[in-house]
């Protein structure tokens, strides 16, 4: 059966020329070229704590991919290559077909080459390596922001979370209908790894949103040893979270809410016109919602101009 | 806590220049020089499954990073860079510490920057890849095995699983006392790392035992086309193995027993001057135990010449 498994993933794995020895030796070789410096990022998943353990077998292949390329579209990097280890308690030859499905459907959107991993048996967990390029010094890194920067965001924000909210009501809240939109923020997010690519040369810091915005840019701001604020009435709003949850609710799950894989990122002022013909190239919304000064620590303000700090400010991915 | 340890991590982690950018990004840069290649292993060990659940953190730790620069020796690799996820159902600093430790141990003892990772909730679950560098074309492969080649095997074997068999007695089998040079096997395997090096030029093909020798070797004859035979007598034993089983159990747990980490090679016979010189230069003992011929799969032939097939031909890790 592993075999068999091994073949059919091997037949479906996107064809590079720079990938000299693929699936089934010790080890996966490849040819970095001699002007690009390697990027290495890798995460994992468990059933359970990074997705509710119903999720569809398709959903979690797509997103153990997607997660790994959203962290090479923070560093501005094209991806390559990469690994898989799977963990799982019984051999379901259902659920692994459906989970590569998921996983070499992204993987085939962006060229990445599936050169190795392993299948294990054990509680599900999902461990993906991923293998891109980038020329010397273009890399965005978190430590980057400076005074005066404006902060960005892409897309969207909150509905991952708002998704995962009417998935799994609190003690007390009623069961909610959970609009498709939502739920696919959740399930197969889109990894921003186009938008990554072109900021390059534009964005001075970047990180993707998985933590929870405030969390994420407090990432950059205390490597770059500067302070960031943010206008919560900028966060872009998806139709389908301003229909289903109220100003108040919209602000806690936008502002803390994680899983969203959106790029944030800070840029001088005087790049604002190039980042906006940038949107409009990419089809991708990217909005001003702050900017660094100097100090330490992150605040957000209301509409009003109050400052405000949600109840819980940590996001701790879904916690079953 | 976790931003503590992760503070005591990098300081403990081996200074490279080829780092451009190591722990705490989205992702870590490095420089892959021009005239080498990248070599690319994962492997995962799980509680219960890959080592016993009571297994030492540090011994943990060591083998999670062993396991995988074995692959890298058995490609002929130098290893670079590695990096760590870490699942683990509950914070537990004097755990993590251990864990660490031995990790780290083994990190600097080949010069291994580790560049970047996670630390989850869950299950526990290791995964690690690794990440070596080889002259083009000079890495050993598994389908490089020609007729008329030697086999041969690196240090001894079948002491980790005997190691095992005496921690976990099955229904019926006495407790009996394990000689710690047994245990060490099992819980510090080393990696040949150096032994893989020196091999490129020398060996046809090469992989690292880890399934057990005859499904290992299996698996070298199966890529290359061609067929293996083994001598049982001429397996390289350890004293402490041949003073703990009769013959008849030793060559059950040398020939299929796995977890050794030992290297199986395939050379043309005009080498063995040449790989005898390898065994003293490099302090490991080298044995030739069989050879190559035409046709496929694997035979294995006791003392008086009689063809041996044991009852269980596989080895599937420890099954707790």
């Amino acid at each position: 059966m592993e075999f068999d498994l091994i073949e059919r993933i091997r037949r479906r794995v996107p064809a590079r020329t720079d990938v000299v020895l693929g699936i089934g030796d010790d080890a996966a070789i490849v040819q970095v070229p001699a002007d690009r410096q390697l990027v290495i990022a890798t995460d994992t998943l468990n059933a359970g704590v990074h997705f509710p353990a119903a999720t569809a077998p398709t959903d979690i292949g797509w997103k153990a991919l997607a997660v790994n390329l959203s962290d090479l579209a923070a560093m501005g990097a094209q991806p390559a290559w990469c690994t898989l280890s799977l963990s799982v308690p019984h051999s379901n030859a259902a659920w692994l077909d459906g989970f590569h499905d998921g996983f070499l459907e992204i993987s085939a959107l962006h060229g990445v080459a599936l050169v190795g991993g392993d299948t294990t048996s054990g509680p599900m967990s999902i461990c993906v390596t991923v293998h891109g390029l980038v020329a010397p010094g273009e890399a965005l890194r978190r430590d980057a922001a400076r005074v005066g920067d404006d902060v960005w965001v892409s897309g969207t924000l909150g509905d991952a979370a708002a998704a995962l909210r009417r998935l799994l009501p609190g003690p007390g809240e009623e069961c909610a209908p959970l609009p498709c939109a939502l739920r696919a923020r959740l399930d197969r997010p889109t990894p921003r790894v186009g938008l990554g690519i072109a900021l390059a040369g534009l964005a001075n810091a970047c990180i993707d949103v998985s933590d929870g915005l405030l969390a994420d840019l407090g990432h950059i701001c205390s490597a770059s040893g500067v302070a960031g604020v943010v206008q919560l009435a900028d966060l872009p709003t998806s139709p389908e979270m301003r229909s289903a949850y109220s100003a108040g609710e919209r602000a806690v799950l936008q502002a803390t809410g994680g899983d969203d894989y959106e790029l944030c990122f800070t840029a001088p002022r005087s790049r604002r016109d190039k980042i906006e013909q940038l949107a409009v190239h990419a089809g991708t919304a990217l909005t001003r919602i702050g900017h660094i000064h100097a100090g330490s620590g992150i605040s957000a303000r209301s509409a009003d101009g109050e400052s405000w700090l949600p109840a819980s400010a940590g996001y701790q991915h879904f916690a079953g």
